[in-house]
Order: structure tokens, then sequence, then C-alpha cells
């Protein structure tokens, strides 16, 4: 399936010289969503996933059917003021400024096997602070996958010592 | 099974006297998260679903496994700012201030059938404007579902006119 034909490219969204890669009509469209969920979900089969781990919101848009898929549970990502019980966060650096994200302190068990799902690869500072957080908490990432990897920003980079997919490359 | 079990009570969060049910431990059990999403899945398995529709972003934890699960797309209703084409947007009266959603202007297609899905009914604010949304872009809604339902708030009268679901009630 050629899945870039269901990836809106919109420029100068959100600001002047950017290209955002849309994915809703990809979603909308059954055959294109249920394939792109089959495809990392049959990344991960071999790794003997104990949970899915995504970040607010759009991974949830990926990382909830794999959870279901796999039939493993799903922990979220958040951003801040979401999770009501104790949290343990990660700041890391934006282009300006910077991000947090949260996460249950009970979240991840002690040996557990985690996969993250995320849509979009880009510089990879939300997906490698979660990394973080899930092995402060004992967690194993075992694979991160994402929908679309923007290759020219080398977020794979970072990545490195982990086992990486993208479906979809720009 | 009994679901309940699976929701954490968190008494005044975000504020003082609100008591929040916290889905997360439901999410990180692949029983309790599977068996919630298959009987979402059911109540709309005579309905003829053409798409689910959820609002961001709880509501897509519950409904992008459901889309998958009935084989259709997902539309997400999403906050300002977030969608890059054109949009349409409604807004709603909240206890204090307002709230605005927004769905992209060419989500839905008329004469769509559509099953509305998310975490939770409280008000029914949030629901009630996606409803209208849909409606106003040509879409029938054919049924609402969400995880839980909290009794007291009365969200199930302002959507009388709808075929609405809800797993675990308080």
């Amino acid at each position: 399936m050629d899945f870039k034909k269901y990836i809106a490219d919109i420029y100068d969204f959100p600001e002047k010289g950017v290209i955002f890669r849309d994915v809703t009509p990809l979603l909308a469209n059954k055959d294109a969503y249920k394939e792109a969920i089959h495809f990392i979900s049959e990344f991960a089969k071999d790794k003997d996933v104990d949970i899915v781990c995504g970040p607010e919101a759009r991974g949830f848009l990926f990382g909830c059917p794999v959870a279901i898929d796999l039939n493993v549970g799903f922990v979220p990502v958040r951003k801040p003021g979401k999770l009501p019980r104790e949290t343990v966060s990660k700041k890391y650096d934006l282009e300006y400024g910077s991000n947090e994200i949260f996460m249950h302190a009970d979240s991840i068990q002690p040996g557990q096997k985690v996969f993250i799902v995320d849509d979009l690869l880009a510089t990879g500072g939300t997906v490698n602070a979660a990394v973080s957080l899930i092995e402060e908490m004992g967690g194993e990432v075992v694979g991160i996958a994402f929908l679309i990897e923007l290759v020219d920003l080398k977020g794979r980079d970072l990545l490195k010592d982990y086992n990486v997919f993208s479906l979809i490359k720009y």
C-alpha cells in the first residue's frame, strides 16, 4: 500500500516553512488505518511486549489499537495536569523553549518490556524523554515505532540504542 | 467483569469536591481494556456504522480501537490549533467559561453513519457539540458510547434524541 497517498502535506503549518504531515486522511480510510496498525503490530510481534506506551494525543491514535492487537495494556504519556496520581516527569528542549511529559509513577513495572508508539519521529525529543521515564521505572524499551519519520531531522540518532521502526519516510 | 475495579477514584482532582474517575488502571490491564473495547463495539455492531468519531485526547483511547474493531475509519475531534486544513467548530458553555471543538470541514461525508465514542459522559457538552458539527456536515449520528457515565450530571438528557450506551455508571 502506498501510505503517502493518505497523508496530506500542509505547507506552512503550524508555522512558515514547515510542511505538516496530516494523518487524518489515513485515519479516515478503513483500509489504510487498519493496514498501518497491522504493520506496526507485526514489527512488535517477536519482541515479547508486555505493554504499549504512547504520547498524548496523536500517539494514542496508533498506540491504542496496536495494544489491543498485541493483546497487552496501554500506558499514556501525558501533558502537564492530566494525570491525577503520583507522576514522574521529564523536561526536554525544543527549538524555542522546552516541554515536559508525565507518566504515572506506578505505570511501568520493573522488568516490563515496553513498546513505544507515536505518530511522528521528528527530532525525537518526546520519545527520548519517554524512554528515560520508562527506564527510571525499571522498564525495558524493546521497540519504538512511528507512523512517519522525517529523516532529515535525524531523530533516529537520538534513539540509536533502540530498535526503531517507521512506516512512512519523508 | 467488574470494570469499576479498574477505575481509580481520585478525590479533589482536578479541583476540590470533584471525584475524578481515572481510567489508566483499566487501560493498563489487557483483559479489562480489551473487554471494554469489545462491549463498546458490540453496541455498535447492528448500526451499520461508516465511521467512528472521538474527542481529543481520552476519546482516542477508546474510539480508535473500536474503529479498528468495527473495520471503519476514525475522525478526531480536536482542540483549537491542531487541525491543519479547513475546519468547522462549535463553542459550548462550561460551568465557568467555554470550550470550542474543531473538526476538519471534509471529515464527515453527507449520509455517513457516525458512531461517537468518548471516555466520560458528564454534562454532555463536548459530545453534544460534536453531534452538531457532524449533523451540519450531513452525517447521521447512529450511536454514542462512553466508558463511564456520571449519572447525576444528567448528560443523557442533553443527548436524549440519540442511542446512548455507557459501560460503567456512577
